[in-house]
C-alpha cells in the first residue's frame, strides 16, 4: 500500500458540475482508474482493496476475466446490445442456463421477468403483480427494511431519511417489526399473527410480505430459518404472496446462491439484481411462481429489459454455481471474516456491539453511531473501502467480493483491524 | 429481403421460461441475433429494417462502430465497469464533455445528476426534488403522458391500461389538456391557467408541471412552441417548476440535441434517458438547474448510478453534436419520411388520419385504431419493424436510427408504403 | 328599524373562551337572543331582518309557530327523544309521509337513510355506498363545489382554503368545470365527455358524480337543465352513479321540493339536510335507488342517526309541499328579489357583475371581491344579515327564509339597495 | 315486565322504506314510543329496562324532566334555535358554565370549538388542527379504536367491517397495540417508544396520538393510568399532540366526567360529543389547548354547530357536576353492576371470561363470541336492551343511564342474570 506516500486526484470536476446528491465520492475521496478482482486503482495509481464490491453488484469481482472474454465477444461479433423485451439469443441462453443451473435444483418453475435493469424496477414489478394477483392493495414490510428509490419501493423501506426525500405520503405498506427487533425474548412473528388475526387491529389483510432474509441496509439483521418458515406459513394461510428481495443477498453473499436457500421456504415471488448482472451491469429479474404470473402483456414494460451485455455476463456468472466449489470457497472466507470480527469485537467490547451477518457479509455495530463512520474514513486513508450500514449508520460492514483472494482478504482484514486500533486509540484521547 | 424465403427461428424458450408479461417479442415474433445501425439479422438469417430503434434508445444506431471501439478498450484495459457514484475518470469525462458540447452552448449551468440508469428513475428524481424544493406535492401533467412504470412516473402517465397496472391509486398528479387536445380551437393553456387562478377550482398549486414536447407513446402530439413558452410563463408565475422529460424525444429525435430547443425555453428540470447511453446502454440523466440541487447528499440513490459503459459509450457519442452536421443530416431524413407519409396519407385519405410527428419520429393515425396494429404485422412480415403508438394504438411509428444510411432509410419506407397498400387492399375485401 | 340608537352587547365570553374557529359572530357582531320567521333580536333587543337564514338551514323561518307546537307536545308527552337507528314512531311517521308527499309524486322508490344529522354525515355515505356499489373509487366533482368538512366531503370540495385545512393530501377526486366555467361558448361537458372517453387521458372512470344544481358557497352558480341531463346520461353510460347534493339547495330554495325538479333527471342518489329537519335541527337524508342500497347492517352509523325532534319538525314542514302554493308564494318572492338585484345591477354596472341565482337564493357578484364583505358590513349595520359568497367571497348572497312575510323581504330589500348606495359612495370616494 | 304477553308492533315501514343499512332495529324488533329515564315503551306498551342509553349519549336518562324543563321553556319563548355560529345567549352560558364546572376546577384553560354536532366531527376537527399545529400528516392510532364513521375518523378507527366500508384506502394512520393488547406480560408501549425512536422504523413521526382511556366499541379495554401517564410523557418528547376521543367515555360514563380524570393526564385535545348534550341532542365540542388553536376563522365550519336546544340542554346538565353527590352515585351503582358481573363469571367461567370495563359501562367476554348477541337477543325477549361490543362482538356490554333508580339496575340485572342462565342452558343442550 502506497497511497500515503502517493497524493491523491482533485475532485473538482464532480464538485462543480454533479449534483448534491452524490455520496459515496465524498466519503472515498478519490478518482478510480481501474479495477481488477478486488482492487482498484485511482488516476495517481494509488490502490484500494474493495470491501464494499459494489453495494453487493460485484460477487464475482470487477471485471471479471472469464466474463469480460465473453463480452468483449460479443461486442466484436455485433451481438444485439440493446433488444427491449424482442427475443435475442443472448437472451435464450440465459434464460434456459438459469433454469438449468438455479431453478431446477430447486424443483421450481417460477417464471422468468425481466422487470428493467434495476432493483428497484424488480420489486416495483413485485408490488404491482402482488397487488393485481391478490385482489389487496396494502404490503406487510419490515422495521430497517431497504428495497428501492422509486415510490413503490420506498413506500416499502423503512429509513426516515430516504421515505422523506418522497416528498410527498408513502402509502399503502404497513410495517412489522423483523426477526429479533424488541430483542431476542420477543416473538415478533407471534405478534405479526395476532394484528393479522384481530378483525379490529386496523391492519388490513395485505396483498404480500416483502421481506429480506438478511438486511443488508439495515443494519445486517439476519431472520432465523425458523422465522421465515413460519412467515411462509402465515402468508399461506392468509392469502397474502411472500416475496424475497434478494437483491443485495442473492447471488451468493450469504453463502448459497440465494440468501434463504437453508430456510426450506419457496417464495412466490423473488426479486434478483445487482451481481445477477455478472460484471456489475444493469440488470434485474422478477421470478414469479407460475399462478400468480397474470400479467397482460405489457402491462410492465421499460426501455432498458433487454440489455444483452447483462445477459452475456450473467449466464457466463452462471458458472460459479454449476458445482459445490465456489459455495465451500465462500464458506471459507466467511470463516477467516468471522474471526477478525470476533476478535476485534472482543478486544474492544466497550466500543463495539455484536459481529453480526452472514456468510460474506459481516460487520459490527457501534455502541456510538458516529464510530462506524469514522472507521471507514480510517480505513480508507489506509487504502480499505469499507461502508457503513444501519439506522443511524452504526455498522461498520465488510463485504468483498466473494472471488477475491485469500491474501487480499487477509491484507484487508489486518487494515481493518489496525483501523479499529486507531479508532480505540482516538476514543481514549477524546 | 430474403426473409420470405427462410423459416423463422422458434420462441419455445421464451413461451415457456419468460413471463407473460413479456410484449414486443409477440408482435416480432423471432430471435435476433446480430444487428448494425439500422438493420437486425435473426439466428436464421432473416434481415430486419428497423424503424422503431429501441423505442428512441438507438438513435445513434445498433452497435455504432466508433463507438463500439471505445467501450472494447476500456474493457481490456480493465476500466472501471460499476463504481456506484464514486468519481471515475470516465464520468469525470462525461461530465466534462456534456458541459462543453450540450450546456455551454445554450448558456445553461444545470447539474447533472445521475439517477439510476433508466427513464423512470429519472422522472422519479425529478418529481423528488420539485417536492421537496417546492413544498408541495401535487404535479401538473398531461393527457396522454408517458413517463414511466415505477409508482411515481406512473403517476403523471395517462394510460388507463398502464395505471391499472399499478393496482393501487395513483395519486398527487392531476391531468391537463395537453397542447391541441380538444382540437384547434380550444386553447389548452387558457384552460390550465383559469384552473390554477381560481381558488375553487379544487386544483391545487402543483410542485411541477412534467411535459413532453411531443409525446411519443401517447401518439406523436407535438406541442407548438408558443404554448411551451406560455406553459413556461406560467411555471414562473405560480412558483411551479418546469420538468422537460426528454428522455424519448431528446438526443435528437426531433431534429436537435432537446426537442425542446427550438421553443426557447429553459426547463428547471430535463430528465433524459434511453439514446443518452449511446449504444442502447443503460443510463439516464436528470438535470437541476443549481438553485434546486438541494439534495441531501445520498437522499436518493441507486445502485447501477455508475454504469461506466454507459458513460464511455455516450461520451463518445456527444461528438455527433459538435457541429451541425448531424443536424443537417437528421433534417434531409425528416424531409424523405414526410414525403412518403403524405403521400401515403393523401393516397389513403379515408383509412389514413393525420401525418403526425417531428424530425425523425413520424407517423400516421389511422381512423379505425386496429388498422395500425395490423399494419405493423404487415410490414414486419416484410423485413421491417415499425411499432404503433396512441391511447388505442391507432398511430404507425417510424422512428429509425438517426444514422440510417440514406438508402435503408428509402428501403424501409418502400416496405411501408408496400405495406400500406396490403393494408389497404385487405380492408377493400373486408 | 332601531338598532343605530341602541348599544350592541359585548361578546367577551366567545373571545376568551370559544375557538378561534368561530367566523359568523365576528362578521355579525352582537348576541342573538329571540328569533321569529325572518327576524332576530339581540340580547339590547335590536331587530335584524335575516337574508342568511341560517346557511339555508332554515328554509321555512326561526322557530316556526307550527312545528314548534309539535315539538313542545312531543318533549310534554315523552316521546322517544334520542333513538340511535331504533325504530319509533316519530320516524315512522316521517318515514311515511316522505314517501307520500316526495317520492310517490314522483314515481320514486329510493330508500332513506338517516347517516347521521349533518349533511357532511349524508356525503359521506353517498360517497361510501357510491364506491361499494360500483367498486370503483374515484370521484367526479366540480370546481367551486361544496359537499362538506370531514374528510370525505372535503375532497370534493372546490375551496382551497377550506381542502388546506385538511392537513393532508386529498385523494380519489378529479375536479371537472361546472357548467358556465369557462364562459357561455366553452362546453365543459363536452370536455368531461372527452376526458372519459379517452382511455389515455388519465382521468380514471369514477364510482361516481358528485355535483350541486346550483352552486351555493361557490358563487350562486346555477347549472342549466340541458347540462344536468347531459350530466345524467353521461353517468348511465360510463356506469357511474350521479349524485346530487340538495344540501343547500334542496327543501324549495330554487322554487321546487328539488332544486332540479325542473331538469327531469333522477340521480341515484340524493343528500339532503339543513332544512330537511325543519326547524333548524341536525338532520339529513341520503336517498338511495335500492338497486344501489346494498349496506351491510351497521356498514355506516352513527350516535345521532335518531334525532326524533328532527323527525316530528320534519314531519309537519312536509305540509308546505302538499301543494302548490308555497311553491307560488315563493316563485312571487323570487320575482320581488330579481327587481331589485336587477335595478342595483343596471345602476351600478361598474361596481357590479350579473345578477346570479334562482329561486330565494340570489345575489350579486362585485367586481372587486372584497366589495361584497364591505356591504354585508354596511348592511348588518342597518339591521339586515347577509352573507357572502364564490371563491374569493365576491357575490352577496340574498337567502331569506322562503317563509318571510312580503314586507319584510321588501324592508329588507329596502336596507340592501340602500347598502350598497353607501357602498357606491365609498368607492367614489376612495 | 309484562311484554310476553302483549304483542310486537310490526316494522313493515322499516323494512320497506328505510335503508339496509338500519341496524339496531333489527335487533330490538319493536317501534319505540316513550321513554323515561332508563325506561322505553313501544307503542304496544311494552316496558323495556335500558342498559344501552344511546350508545353513551343518555348518561342523563331519557327524557330527563329538569333538562326538558328547560327546553320546553326555550322554545316557548322563541329562543333562537338555529344560529350557525353566530353568538347566541344560549351559548354564551353554556361556555361560561362550561369553564366554571369542568374547565376551572381542573385548572385548565382550553378553548372550546363546536365542530358539528356529532362525535366523527369532533374527532375530524381535532385531526385537522392536529396535522396543522405540528406540520405533520400521520395519526398514530390504537387496535380496536373507534372513533367514527366519516373518512378522517374512520381512518383511526380499528374495525375491519366499519373501515371497508369507506370503499377506499384509509390512509395517514399507524395503529398501535393498545394496553394489554398482547396480554399483561407485553408492555405496548415500549414498543411503541422503541418504534418511533428508531429511524428506520418506517413509522413517521406522527402529528397525534389519539386514544380512548376505555375503548368503548372495541370491547371495553382500558388503559392503566400508567400507560396514559407513559404515553403523554411520550407525547411531548415527541412532539406528538395528545388527542384523548371522550365520546362514549366522557361525561361520567366511567365515574369522574372525564375518563381519564384519575390519570392525571392533560390532553392537548379532548374530544366530546354523546352525552355532552344532555338530553341525547346533537352536540359536539372539541377542546383545544390555547397554543394550538390556530384556527383560520371559518376554516372549518357547518351548519349545525349552533344546535341551541344543545347548548341549553347541556347547560342544565352541568348541575350534575357542581358537587360530589353524582359522582358518589355512579360509584354504588358501578360496585352493583360489578357484584351482577363477578357473580355470573364466576357461575359460568367456562362460557365467559374476564368482567371489563370501568365505572356504568361494564360487561362479560364470551369465550365463543357470538354467544354475547345471542344473550342480548335473550334479555330483549324479557324487556332488558343490552347491546355488544369487541372486534367479534364477543362482549355483552351493560351501559344504562348514569341516573338510573337503583331498584331499575337491580331488575335489569335480575333480567341480564336470568338470561345468562338461559344462555347457559341452551349451551348445554347443544
Amino acid at each position: 500500500m502506497n497511497n500515503q506516500v502517493m497524493e491523491k486526484p482533485k475532485l473538482d470536476v464532480f464538485d462543480q458540475l454533479e449534483s448534491e446528491v452524490r455520496s459515496y465520492c465524498r466519503s472515498f475521496k478519490t478518482v478510480f482508474h481501474k479495477a481488477r478482482n478486488a482492487k482498484l486503482w485511482d488516476t495517481r495509481g494509488n490502490e484500494y482493496i474493495d470491501f464494499f464490491a459494489g453495494a453487493g453488484a460485484l460477487n464475482y469481482g470487477h471485471n471479471n476475466a472469464k466474463i469480460r472474454k465473453k463480452l468483449v465477444d460479443y461486442l466484436l461479433e455485433d451481438g444485439v446490445t440493446h433488444s427491449l423485451d424482442m427475443a435475442t439469443e443472448a437472451k435464450e441462453t440465459f434464460l434456459t442456463r438459469f433454469r438449468e443451473v438455479i431453478l431446477k435444483p430447486r424443483g421450481w418453475d417460477h417464471k422468468v421477468m425481466f422487470p428493467g435493469p434495476t432493483g428497484t424496477n424488480a420489486v416495483e414489478a413485485a408490488l404491482k403483480i402482488a397487488r393485481k394477483a391478490t385482489g389487496r392493495t396494502s404490503i406487510l414490510c419490515f422495521t430497517n427494511a431497504f428495497h428501492g428509490m422509486s415510490l413503490g419501493s420506498l413506500s416499502v423501506t423503512g429509513n426516515a431519511f430516504k421515505r422523506k426525500g418522497a416528498g410527498v405520503e408513502l402509502s399503502h405498506s404497513v410495517f412489522m417489526p423483523y426477526d429479533g427487533y424488541f430483542g431476542d425474548n420477543v416473538d415478533t412473528m407471534a405478534y405479526i399473527e395476532k394484528l393479522l388475526d384481530d378483525p379490529g387491529s386496523g391492519v388490513p389483510l395485505p396483498a404480500a410480505v416483502i421481506v429480506e432474509a438478511v438486511q443488508g441496509e439495515g443494519g445486517l439483521n439476519a431472520a432465523s430459518r425458523k422465522w421465515l418458515r413460519r412467515l411462509e406459513r402465515l402468508c399461506r394461510s392468509k392469502g397474502m404472496l411472500l416475496i424475497l428481495d434478494d437483491i443485495q443477498m442473492g447471488c451468493g453473499r450469504t453463502g448459497s446462491f440465494f440468501s434463504f436457500d437453508d430456510a426450506g421456504i419457496e417464495p412466490d415471488i423473488i426479486c434478483l439484481s445487482k451481481s445477477i448482472g455478472g460484471y456489475g451491469l444493469p440488470m434485474a429479474l422478477t421470478l414469479l411462481k407460475p399462478g400468480i404470473d397474470i400479467w397482460e402483456p405489457g402491462e410492465h414494460n421499460g426501455t432498458f429489459r433487454g440489455n444483452n451485455l447483462g445477459f452475456i455476463a450473467a449466464t457466463e456468472a452462471l458458472a460459479y454455481w454449476e458445482n459445490d466449489q465456489f459455495r465451500r470457497d465462500i464458506h471459507s472466507r466467511e470463516r477467516r471474516m468471522r474471526l477478525t470480527l470476533e476478535r476485534v469485537s472482543e478486544k474492544y467490547g466497550s466500543m463495539c456491539g455484536e459481529v453480526r451477518g452472514r456468510g460474506m457479509i459481516q460487520g459490527i455495530a457501534f455502541r456510538k453511531p458516529e464510530l462506524a463512520g469514522r472507521l471507514s474514513e480510517l480505513a480508507f486513508e489506509s487504502g480499505l473501502i469499507l461502508e457503513t450500514s444501519g439506522p443511524r449508520g452504526e455498522v461498520a460492514k465488510l463485504m468483498p467480493p466473494l472471488t477475491i483472494e485469500m491474501n487480499t482478504l487477509e491484507q484487508g482484514l489486518v487494515i481493518f483491524e489496525n483501523s479499529v486500533d486507531k479508532l480505540a486509540a482516538e476514543e481514549v484521547k477524546s
